[in-house]
């Protein structure tokens, strides 16, 4: 056994305050909301510098103090985190910004920022002596969660829709997961694992009804801090269905601020959703703090195709407190997006990712972003795991002809 | 204009000797053969230490005294390179190995070990002023290429087999490049870019004629080293069609060895082939020095279906070298060997890297591998660019009969 110097302290419901031990299992609250992870960050300010991360290596894990993980023992990793930060100076350029940036969630394993959640959450159920999760998915997060559980001899129960993506699909059926299809959405889904839960002694693993998955995306925020040499950006745009993402990024540059590794000021935090999607814009445009549900949500982009949200609140706080926003994009601005950006830089993002660009390009012109603001868009996952979404006509070569 | 530092000092043929500039534009010996880049090895040797390397950021640019790009201002990079080393301990066991490992370039931006070659060949063409590359490619190659051009602003013209996989063709479609498909093999490609070089003033990146690519996938022996903190494995075992990547980690190697990085003890190297096209196998049974075009070649392992390798004689070199070997394994095996690596340790390796699994297995099992020996199975790509490959059968759940 090795200690992680985890500065963890137990779990602080994100409502009602009230408080839960982080050495045995724990979901929601007993008021129904979420869960966070509390950290002794008087404590950690006297221990943790700038410099007790640097020299470590390039994963999330580099983050010890600040995760939920006791002994080092118990972390499984695929090697995550620490995904490129790309400057975009060509699309900068068209756009009219001086730094525009990319931090690209492709180049991790599984292929989407699900790893991370994937990673510190299936760590922390190791740590608690769980043998089977489960949970209810659309696709990105059961692959991750299947692979990382596969690797830490748990079992996973994952239960998606019969249109989550074929791809991911395969992914937990060869990491040897219980895969059940249901005729439904993804709220089926979460009725048929809630009702088994207890029946078979499952652990839930449902988003934000597991405390330790934002721990993990966390880091995300923390890797931007330190990847600017601690001068954060101006703006932080993040594709927002389940929120997690965001949620954990604000929370992240929350503790460096308690444990003085930056400043005051944060960076204007924006959700970007689908406009088939957008029930986030819709309750920030009424300057409400919770979401409703969004019926008939359809967009190509499925990962945040997420109608109503258990943590929204948790979103909308993260949004007013930065003086950030909500915006909302169509479903043909994301694909022209994804075209620009592909070819201009190379980077080959989700769909999810390229709804970003749209958005900035928007926020740009309407002056919500100056020319020579630090933007950062947060791209997901890699396009990779998109192969229906975008394909064309090719040119054939009469061979005869040619040679 | 920031200098890179590079001891590079030309280009010289891998057979005759004959040596080139670097600073204008090579391709293959006037005897036929591939260039290589040679480095100031004696000065590097003096200013070189292991300190150099282990404060970088963990991409392969850290390597730069030994990569060939002059000034920093051309690196066109998206953040690729130091892929997780991650232990195998469970599949390891299974196999009676104490010192299992994978490298898992599926964590790379354009999911292959691709983006090495191009990163470093479309940085050191910028160097050169080149305005259009152009290239056969089953796949894989062609993608990483044209996205790398689309970063530096260079056009790509990119022949492909109509079998090529969709994902891949798409990759090409959507960085912008100009993709043409052709109703016959790879070899026909090869050909119908040879004619059309000079015409339009090209450069051409087709594999080993293009002298950089090397440079690029020499990072991978350049990391496995440090990673492992310079004390080397026994064995790498390689998925080899074109074979540029086990030729670049041999010449990692001897670099290494001649600055002082490394002992004089090579690992042994395995080329892993298809038994359905394994014309590097046949040559090394035969105690051979070149193989022979390996007729109607097929495999589930599209990545190295490559019947005959223009540097085939450095593949064998660099096998017979480090009393290494080469060995086959069936479809089957490949599949077989897919299932099990992934629901044991929640990698997602290609069919290639799968097959190396394969090979680890039969090579435990006839004493050629000792129980406690250190072995690397250097894994080219993610599972995710082979949607095709592993799928299977989904149990339904009926709703009604479950809520």
């Amino acid at each position: 056994m090795g200690a992680a110097n985890s500065f963890i302290k137990g779990l602080v419901c994100s409502k009602c305050k009230k408080t839960y031990r982080e050495d045995e299992e724990n979901h929601l609250c007993t008021c129904g909301a979420p869960l966070l992870v509390e950290y002794d960050l008087k404590q950690a300010a006297k221990k943790v510098t700038r410099e007790t991360f640097s020299g470590r290596p390039a994963s999330l894990w580099r983050y010890r103090e600040l995760l939920p993980v006791k002994d080092e023992d118990n972390i499984v990793t695929l090697g995550e985190g620490f995904t490129p930060l790309l400057p975009l100076r060509k699309a900068g350029e068209r756009l009219g910004l001086s730094n525009l940036y990319i931090k690209d969630e492709g180049v991790i394993p599984t292929g989407t920022f699900k790893a991370r959640g994937a990673a510190v959450g299936i760590s922390k159920a190791k740590e608690l002596g769980v043998r089977t999760i489960a949970m209810p998915t659309n696709g990105n997060a059961g692959a991750a969660w299947s692979l990382y559980s596969a690797r830490a001899g748990i079992r996973a129960v994952i239960v998606m829709p019969e249109g989550a993506p074929e791809i991911t699909r395969n992914e937990c059926l060869a990491a040897g997961a219980d895969i059940y299809l249901v005729k439904g959405l993804i709220s089926d889904c979460g009725k048929i694992v809630g009702r088994s839960l207890a029946k078979n002694g499952w652990y839930d693993a449902s988003t934000l009804k597991e405390p330790y998955r934002i721990e993990g995306k966390k880091t995300m925020g923390l890797e931007i801090a330190e990847q600017f040499n601690w001068e954060l950006p101006d703006v932080i745009l993040y594709p927002t269905g389940g929120g997690v993402g965001i949620i954990g990024i604000c929370k992240a540059l929350r503790e460096l601020q308690e444990i003085g590794l930056i400043g005051e000021k944060l960076p204007r935090l924006v959700a970007v959703q689908a406009e088939g999607c957008a029930p986030i814009v819709k309750a920030f445009e009424a300057g409400k703090r919770e979401s409703e549900f969004f019926p008939d949500s359809k967009t190509v982009a499925f990962g945040i195709n997420v109608p109503k949200a258990l943590g929204d609140f948790l979103v909308l706080d993260a949004i007013f407190e930065t003086d950030g926003r909500a915006i909302g994009v169509s479903d043909e601005e994301i694909l022209s997006g994804w075209r620009e950006l592909v070819s201009t830089e190379g980077v080959y993002p989700c769909p999810e990712g390229a709804a970003l660009y749209a958005a900035v390009k928007k926020l740009k012109k309407d002056g919500w972003i100056l020319p020579q603001e630090k933007v950062v868009m947060l791209n997901t996952g890699t396009g990779l795991k998109y192969p229906n979404v975008f394909s064309g006509e090719f040119p054939y070569l009469n061979l005869e002809a040619v040679l």
